[in-house]
């Protein structure tokens, strides 16, 4: 099998109208970068309805031995368009710092990649650029009102924005900045985050037009008064030069999968301290443009699917169709405690002590969300037909169907079951979606909600500075927000060691912080990184480009 | 008169094809970034001659008063275009942050501009972007080099390398990063530059290849052993992936100006500790593709001129054409010493007094560097005819014509005196192109040379730290390069007090530093700065955007 990157140069990259005409986008409708990537006029589709069913697909909790989340969703997209349905993807932006690190690139793999695959994991289209410049437009116009006088009374002691840059860059987590003398700024303890970190990412995924970003920039807060009171990116008067810089951006990114299926790549928040999902503008053109939109939320379901869910449906109005779940029988056995080197061998008693953390995902899925699922097996050759026939037989309990997948190795072909029975259960499943809590709940309940219904813990542990932060946001009106939960994504609990379906755990909110103009209230379970380092041989060092522009090492 | 912004949104974008056609360029040619820019293709340019005329558009010491460069760049191509001649444009690309400061958008003015404004000003084609990115990966690498273990025994005490930001931020000049415990790398004075100070801009605005970029990015220097050797880029394996990050910003970008003039805007590098001109690759494409090519150099003709010639043409083997020096009566006459209030009043006193300065840059122009020159005097409402007789008479005694220059009110009409004078200069003049030094001259004398003969020093005082480095560069292999003096763009000399054409005064060079890849030593002779920061109301709170993506408040 040649590699991904293999695989993505040696394909027939069609011209992206012709891509665009899948969806009856006009060349007019386009704003074309390069031949074979374009951004969408919100025209093209603002004033059509929303008529595409919206299929989500996410995971059991990740293990190092990979679950294969992104191929899947590339890989059904393109089986939904062999049986016939106009299909559009709606995927997240890759960020350009983990390239470089370990993680090589992350547009799906095998025969289920969107391409052109290196630019889409280097530049694109620019918008993580512009996202940074303008969070660090806002840094800028921050520290120089200090520098000038600080008519706003900010407490440098009290700032919490920080600078950013697309890059795994360790050295910048910590810094203390404005040293020199008087002219060179202020002395202060500062830090940079990695791009996708930034508020101005959380926002710019949520925004439902230009003027909507605007307000939600201008409503971000960046530092504290020494009265303490919240100090505004409309306080500095920054929100309408940073929307300048995101006007191109914010419109979605149109590409191609292997197969010719279109593809919406655009946004990629954090899923941890953000929401973990594309944009609702991606999301939204989709389901104007198309009949089936295939769509993703990050890490596993307890994440990813709870705030695409909780969160980004709430904010733009969306209700799945149905939802994939997606699990190896390799990863399932982890979850069962089988070591890493056994993997590749039967053990139906590891899949079966794995099992369970399926399981809560279909049941939290089915019966907190009252949304149809449909499990998708991610086939690898050493899964053997008992241990397939171990997992329909549990999920059937559920009511809940099993789909094997082999797109990594076959495209389209290998996603046709998985596609026939989504189609299915769009057809004839039930929807009785419902949100995990409702906006009235107070937030230390909505915490709890989640945590009882999605994660099965049996109650929340607030440090004393969360739950007094908890009650200041309650007073500063931030208490109809949704909760934006920071969590390891590794486990259902908040203990990254305990796989499975953990039971007979509390989990501990140890700090509280609202992202104002994304809209939710984040919850701190632990310490989330949010400025990645590089390993000992970064990927770096074996990426190559050739006089004609051919790039090597990327993977 | 409407401002620079209106007169710009007003205008007919012309699709970028049929510019490019003007150019003998076909759509296949072109790699388009939505419908009015464009990236051109090397092999669409590359095995063509080398037969354009290259016409140097270079100024006087600027003043406080603007003497309008890139202005009369662009009128003089729309000037040569009205005069039949198949013309284009080469100018640098300007750089973000100072855009949200005080300077506002730099692509010429009123109705000689180059177009779209605001896109040329924010991200244009992501290519400043790259080589931020480019940056930022060497530096995160290097850090990282000595988290793991240090094995090329980084002396952190001379790291060279900084991270970089295209935004005016003087928080960022001095910081001290690498803070929070052994895993967060390792505590050390750091700073930033912006990014037009970067190396990585230099570099790629010298490089005539991917490959050739690629061998520079290599050789350049970012820090030194404990033992003193320099560690590179290649060192730490790096250039691979910057030269991949960079693999489309190499190529040339393509607008139009009002009035349809083909324009590649390419690369934009410092004009103090960098030689401060357009790409390489931008002027060679136009030099290919066009009969008449205009370009700019940075500052005054000591600094930009002086660089453009003894660097830029060196470096890609150009010889220009015609020189044309860009002066107003008014900058004149505060060369003059006459006070600010009092420039739009006739005086000719104050006008005799600065005329040297003038006549300095023509003498190094038609005698140090043996080309035909023209002076284009920008004319002003202001201006009377006494005024303008006493330039024609002074510039007169060196062979050289005086054109006046109405383009900022008139477009290329009002830049055709010029236009026709230009291409007499080229057809009559007598060109004995020569560089200030040869390549074999000692680094200090070639330092000598250029304040000798170029700014009429008596000579050169080297601090003893300086005089140092410089013996050591030498000794490292780098006594063939060319040297790039960091001096106020103010004045002839190295204090800017000194207006007019200053006599009997020393040139101080305080430090020196290698740009291995760049391949020039840089001489500073003062403090540079590297950093802007933001004023006490910065542009970009008057910055603004509407539903559509209409920006105001750029100007």
């Amino acid at each position: 099998m040649p590699t991904d990157i293999e695989i993505a140069q040696s394909a027939h990259l069609r011209p992206i109208p012709e891509i665009a005409a899948k969806l009856s986008l006009t060349p007019e409708d386009l704003i074309p970068y390069g031949r074979d990537k374009a951004k969408v006029e919100p025209s093209a589709y603002r004033d059509k309805p929303r008529k595409g069913k919206l299929i989500l697909v996410t995971a059991i909790n990740p293990t190092p031995a990979g679950e294969g989340k992104t191929t899947t969703s590339v890989g059904l997209a393109d089986a939904l368009s062999r049986l016939g349905q106009k299909t559009c993807l709606a995927l997240r932006e890759p960020s350009l710092g983990p390239v470089f690190g370990v993680k090589g690139g992350a547009a799906g793999g095998g025969y289920a990649q969107v391409i052109p695959m290196e630019d889409i994991n280097l530049h694109f289209t620019g918008d993580f650029h512009a996202i940074g410049a303008a969070n660090n437009l806002l840094a800028a116009m921050l520290d120089n009102h200090i520098q000038q006088g600080n008519a706003l009374d900010i407490d440098v002691k009290n700032i919490t924005w920080k600078r950013c840059v697309d890059m795994n860059d360790r050295q910048l987590r910590n810094v203390i900045d404005g040293l020199g003398g008087r002219m060179q700024g202020v002395p202060r303890e500062d830090g940079f985050d990695i791009t996708v970190a930034s508020e101005v990412m959380a926002v710019f995924c949520l925004a439902t037009s230009l003027t909507d970003l605007k307000e939600r920039l201008g409503r971000m807060v960046v530092a504290y008064t020494r009265a303490g009171a919240p100090v505004t990116a409309h306080d500095l008067k920054a929100e309408g030069a940073m929307a300048a810089l995101l006007k191109d951006a914010v419109k979605p990114n149109l590409v191609q999968t292997l197969e010719g299926t279109p593809a919406l790549i655009h946004g990629g928040p954090f899923a941890n301290i953000a929401h973990g999902c594309n944009s609702v503008s991606a999301t939204d053109a989709a389901l104007r443009l198309a009949d089936c939109v295939v769509t993703e939320a990050g890490f596993g379901a307890d994440l990813g699917a709870e705030k695409f869910l909780d969160i980004k449906c709430r904010a733009a109005g969306l209700r799945p169709d149905a939802v994939v779940i997606v699990a190896t029988v390799r990863a399932l056995k982890h979850h069962g405690g089988c070591p890493k080197a056994e993997l590749t061998r039967e053990n139906l008693e590891a899949l079966e002590k794995g099992l369970p953390n399926l399981l809560k995902h279909v049941e939290n899925i089915t019966q907190v969300y009252g949304l149809p699922a449909v499990v998708a097996i991610n086939q690898f050759d050493c899964d053997t037909e008992a241990e397939i026939a171990l997992i329909r037989k549990a999920c059937d309990t559920y009511g809940v169907k099993v789909a094997l997948s082999q797109v990594w190795a076959k495209g389209g072909a290998g996603g046709e079951e998985l596609g026939r029975e989504v189609l299915r259960v769009m057809e004839e499943g039930e929807n009785r979606f419902t949100f995990a809590y409702p906006d009235e709940l107070p937030l230390k309940e909505k915490i709890e909600a989640v945590a009882r219904k999605v994660y099965g813990a049996d109650g929340v542990s607030f440090a004393p500075a969360a739950a007094k932060e908890l009650e200041k946001l309650e007073s500063l009106g931030f208490g109809g927000f949704p909760v934006c939960m920071a969590k390891t994504q590794y486990s259902l609990s908040d203990d990254p060691a305990l796989l499975g379906a953990p039971r007979g755990f509390t989990v501990t909110v140890r700090k509280v912080k609202v992202s104002a103009g994304a809209g939710f209230v984040v919850a701190l379970t632990g310490d989330i990184m949010t400025m990645p380092g590089l390993p000992k041989v970064p990927a770096a060092e074996n990426i190559d480009v050739d006089e004609n522009g051919r790039i090597t090492g990327l993977f």
